[in-house]
């Protein structure tokens, strides 16, 4: 793993990094970590490391609990070339998009391949963290990831028994997800977007039914993916830090019943 | 209205009051409400206004949040008489539970005809509260109830437009709090358990979509009605608190880092 750039802004440190050809990213506090737990966020389809709510999800978990957040380009993604296949599934999901048909099948085998690739490389990456001294090996590890990255997630955390504890939201499920949904036994919180029509109510329904997990919530919010409310991601996050051993940090008390206002 | 006893412990005064026949509980931060919420909190089927989900959820947002929580007896519940027709509808729901059939359509009858007198009673208790001096006619107004106290509370949101929030668990649900919930536009957070053999997942959904409100909250978790997780009682709480206007009073912030453990 080799540390390409650092930038503070915020108290949070920034670096970039690649790993094998795996481009990823690192967020932390700047004050430096102790007891942080590392949460391993996935991008949604078509995205990148650093999406506009992966970004806002990981600034809150390292300001408001201490968590270290890692990100990397899926396959074809972000700053990672596109090899002919992954051009001509996104080929097909923009004719199917153009088209008015369901861009769903093609989306679901694209992300199982995806998935595929993905979850070795999220192990790679997840040894190569636990390597450097400021993250180590006894750090509580969560994943959490959005759509495709919700997928991936449920693929790793069937696979990955590092992780503790995950938080998903939305994603196409097929069969396949819902095996690997099986097998995942730790706490999951599953954020679902109610009106969305790219997004299937009722697969949704399967695959909270499937997490073999003892403790899962589903939470569903009106309107679409994005944005998702606050209070959602807010919630996400005190699920994380409650289950990978971080208490809030909230701003000062404020006076018992102070005033107007 | 009628105080007929004020205890005070752990910091929260109890208050039992009579009104018109209706027997009613009030809890609110001994130090004094000031811009304290007030929340009418309905008991579930068969209960009281002291059961022990309702008193652990107003005991915490008195404790956290400040809050004024009223609860009341349904008619025939509690310290209130019982008439012929509701013996006769607890009678059919005994049966039917001894006999293994499903109580669903009797309890449906039973808590539209409690619904039918319960409103007209809360909107009374409320008009009773505002005229007290701690409370008044600037506190804002909630509602809370699980199964049978939340059909009363879709009912009662429905009809009463002093209550700007609302937080229901459960319930079964017909076509006539469909029709309720669709007239009911405040923020709405909706619990219900997802493996219990009482509660029928698909009419809970066909619930949450008809709520009118922009603002609606889904959490499903796993397991039967009881016992209520904690942190979805916290989340039920912190809803409340930021319709209603109050932020949270937590412990004092941790160290940044703090060590071991």
């Amino acid at each position: 793993m080799q540390f390409i750039s650092a930038t503070t802004s915020s108290a949070v440190l920034e670096r970039h990094f690649t790993l094998d050809g795996i481009t990823g990213v690192l967020w932390s506090p700047a004050s430096g970590a102790v007891d942080s737990p590392l949460l391993l966020a996935g991008h949604s389809g078509g995205m990148h490391k650093k999406a506009p709510g992966l970004v806002a999800t990981a600034l809150h978990v390292v300001a408001s609990y201490g968590f270290t957040v890692a990100a990397i380009d899926a396959p074809g993604h972000g700053d990672r070339p596109r090899d002919r296949r992954d051009r001509q599934w996104a080929e097909a999901i923009h004719r199917a998009r153009t088209a008015g048909e369901s861009i769903a099948p093609i989306v679901m085998d694209y992300t199982l391949s995806l998935a595929q690739r993905s979850v070795p490389e999220w192990q790679r990456t997840l040894d190569a963290l636990q390597s450097l001294p400021d993250i180590g090996r006894d750090a509580p590890v969560g994943c959490a990831g959005v759509t495709t990255g919700a997928v991936i997630g449920v693929m790793l955390a069937a696979a990955e028994p590092r992780i503790v504890a995950a938080s998903f939201g939305g994603g196409f499920v097929d069969g396949n997800v819902i095996r690997a949904a099986r097998q995942v036994t730790v706490p999951v919180d599953y954020q679902i977007p109610w009106d969305d029509a790219d997004f299937d109510r009722e697969s949704a329904m399967a695959l909270f039914d499937a997490f073999g997990s003892k403790e899962k919530t589903l939470h569903a919010y009106p309107g679409r993916y994005h944005p998702i409310p606050e209070h959602v991601r807010d919630e996400a996050a005190r699920f994380l830090a409650r289950h990978l051993g971080r208490t809030a940090r909230l701003a000062p008390l404020e006076s018992d019943g102070g005033g107007a206002g």
